[in-house]
């Protein structure tokens, strides 16, 4: 169970797939090495780059096991128990502490259209019902919620609330929520958007939640670390090779979802798992691949 | 199982709780018996009004089979199997034809943002594992996603797919739909807001989806007739009834979630149910239920 | 000066331009005299089918007094006076009464986010400069702001607010407003969009503001007569003619444009006036118009 | 004219009014003296803050030659020409050149929702009437519209687009567009919301325009040198200070027009010029205007 604040790179993990409801186990073992020998701290699994809604409870089940049996505490280990419901998040959260996961993170509910009071009742019932450290999860492009800025002060103040990733893209907004919660020193903060990641850090925000480090995972360690030791120039030239590899994978194809088939594609180019994202999406189709392969070859180079 | 083209008014049944897990079968016993008695030609349970995005695995299996052991085949039984992953779906969808459901209704996968080639793939994947007659559900409001008219027209030729319901409250988009579908003898489209109940009827959808159909059965069932028969001076004098409900009960206090809290709420001062709804939400003020309270009050006068 | 209630068909007139800021008089001359003979009970000029925000204040005078020369008292002509700034559209209206129009129609300012509070002192502010009625008209989709039904309630108590119209799309909406104004012997409502006009003159509205009209206003004042006498067979044989010009017309090329460009190339290729759209705007491709112009030689074969 | 490239803090001038239509000079002179002595490098006009859609072409007019009389030429002069009409655009840049203006600024049409295509010939039609600098202005909020990145290289392609500013608040859009006109020695970025000048300037941006440098342009041209020498600790103080200053002054009331509202609010308690907006918008309340007054006293202590 995590007991430090919590910083640095935590990728979100994408769930590597043999069928749409089969684990790719072997891919997963390779994805979780890498990001785990380049200094990630730790490893989220089951977010939305996990495609987590999109699976069966068997399947998270699953994941939740075999990421812990091959993590084993080298890194500290972060499940999303994200659901439409509270009772399966409840028990998606029980499994996660029963395989030995070092805290929680949960988005808000995401089908109905859930008032700031309701978003609070849910992290009560959650910390109420879970004994390790929960994080709340800003993510309003996909549950259609946002947590206002005082509600996330009010939820930093509930036991078990450990922290807050905002996946918003709007820096104003987690500048907002920052200076509600700076001084709380149990309570950290994360940016999803990893193009945002050393501004975010320069603003207070303890590190990043970075789709793109299930790829280049020494990249985003390169970018945090430049960013918290304020090295300037280091840091604009990461960031603009950050923006170069979201240009060339995360706008492949539909836009709708080319962001979760374009890291698949690549991953599964750079041979650590297949591109196969969850039902009922598809994988990007051969020219959108191949443009990929040609731009991954090109960085190599 | 379903062979008959569907029509007239199918309530989408509220889930009546005890607690956030637990079911309140005789709630749900005296909510169906007045609904099949008033004429409704079907059932339609674990919709969007039926919370079942919110309810749990265990407690939407048991909604299954406790509404098709009171239902017993004295009107159509359609169970919602919408969830963000086929795979869950798939296995709700088993249950529900085991338990004898005429049909099954499925919205989009609600958490990513697919495209209308992944909705399409999402019908086809459905339809192909389970056997009973499918209608697809448009809820773009809560989905974040539309089913594109030529979208619908294109799932209307997937054997399996038996209907449409709309709840787009957008009746150019339905007069869209419907002009595409028309003319196909077992395709039934269906309209969800019941204020535009009787609009949709005389534009030649098959009937309505109304949650006010659960409160006051009879007024939804006449004002269908009335639009199925052209009596425009009723359809008018009970459209006006309707609406005045509408703005009674669904307008009452917070409005995101105001619908369902207040059905719940009248449905409770009906002695039907309890007024719980589905975790994180909780019922209306004491004050908000009172002005329903008196409202109704004044109906029955 | 407008002295009874409004009712039937007004069509909102295109603006017939030669260059971006010349106005086409003759071609203008046959659209306003083809109107007038198929029984339109008025006209609108210088709505957003005018494309009146786009042209220059200098045109917008123009507009006004070569229509009200052609109109010559003939029916009600209805000047439109938007503008994002009041003192503007004060401007505007005092022009149009030196025209003598019969009344004037607003939406809300267009560019700052205002309140119903805002709205409302807009409406008083123009109602006490301008000495003829004053119509409010409801256009979310391009102003970003929508007129709440108790703020129409509320409008329609000020002395010199004749009417109201709604270019929402939303019968539920426009049900709502209708409850709170019925009864209001000198308000009158009217329908924007063409495929919902039967429905909202069943629902009470007095008549439609439908862009169709400048291409076949026989149609449309069929559909209302249709609709207003309760012949639901020719209303729906009517309706579904205005849903193929809606289909064929409105939908061809950019989707953000496509009504103003396509009711502009039909009515070129219809010899009544030129196809430019309003600066920045052009008009449809080569092959663009060529579907249009198939589907009008089909209507009329 | 414009002959090089512009940096710095540009302020948004608001416009100082004594009555909706009448110009308030002295005030004006105040807020001018004020922000030309604090080191500003240019002065806006005529823009958002400026409230300019909402005031009439006369009062345009007016502003124009006021400030061009005051300023004469100490600090760069832009004029906002932004309009729903092109020919309008192009009257108002006419009259901000003979009057010696320095560049003009447009967004774009603001009330038809434009292609892409579109607003590329809007921003040529402007270049071809109008001989001095434009910049284009990204205000989606209040256009509906947003430039694409793709569209911002085009048009800085175009002779006589000088620059572009960025009023979404996106960092990671103001980040692709900054990637694609990065290298061009003529062609300034500008960004809007203070709380993230800063960060845009340490991306590589030139500069802010930004509104509440109207009230304490000290504060923001501090900032802008502090992300400049990249004195990272300065940096984090002032920003925490544009924060305070966000929080305390543009979030009072109504949060639809607050910003506007209680920027003016704060202008009238340092005596700079009234706090009426344009119409129909109104002062905040007295007890919002007493809020701001404690946080300004205290901020002075």
């Amino acid at each position: 169970m995590l007991n430090t604040r919590l910083s640095g790179i935590i990728p979100p993990i994408v769930t590597p797939l043999l069928t749409h409801d089969e684990l790719d186990r072997e891919g997963l073992e390779r994805l979780l090495t890498r990001v785990i020998d380049a200094g990630c701290s730790g490893v989220f699994i089951l977010g939305s780059t996990g495609e987590a809604p999109a699976l069966s409870s068997r399947l998270r089940l699953e994941m939740i096991q075999a990421t812990a049996e091959i993590v084993r505490g080298k890194v500290t280990l972060l499940v999303g128990i994200t659901d439409s419901s509270v009772e399966e998040a409840i028990q998606l959260g029980s499994a996660a502490i029963d395989a030995k996961a070092d805290a929680l993170v949960t988005s808000s509910p995401f089908y109905f259209r859930l008032s700031q009071s309701d978003l609070l009742r849910h992290a009560e019932m959650l910390t109420r019902e879970l004994s390790i450290p929960l994080f709340l999860y800003n993510m309003p492009g996909l549950t259609k919620l946002v947590y206002e800025p005082d509600t996330v002060a009010k939820a930093s103040e509930i036991a078990g609330i450990a922290g807050f990733k905002d996946s918003s893209g709007d820096l104003i907004y987690l500048q907002r929520v920052l200076r509600l919660v700076r001084g709380k020193p149990n309570f950290s903060v994360f940016i999803g958007p990893e193009e945002l990641l050393a501004h975010a850090v320069l603003m207070g925000a303890d590190g990043g939640v970075n789709g793109g480090a299930n790829l280049f995972p020494e990249l985003y360690v390169a970018l945090f670390r430049a960013a918290k030791e304020r090295r300037i120039d280091d840091l604009q030239d990461l960031e603009r090779q950050v923006l170069e590899l979201s240009e060339a994978i995360y706008r492949v194809g539909d836009p709708s979802t080319s962001y979760l088939r374009g890291l698949k594609a690549a991953l599964s180019l750079q041979n650590i798992c297949s591109d196969l994202p969850a039902a009922p999406m598809v994988p990007l189709s051969v020219e959108e691949r191949a443009g990929i392969e040609r731009w991954l070859t090109r960085q190599s180079a």
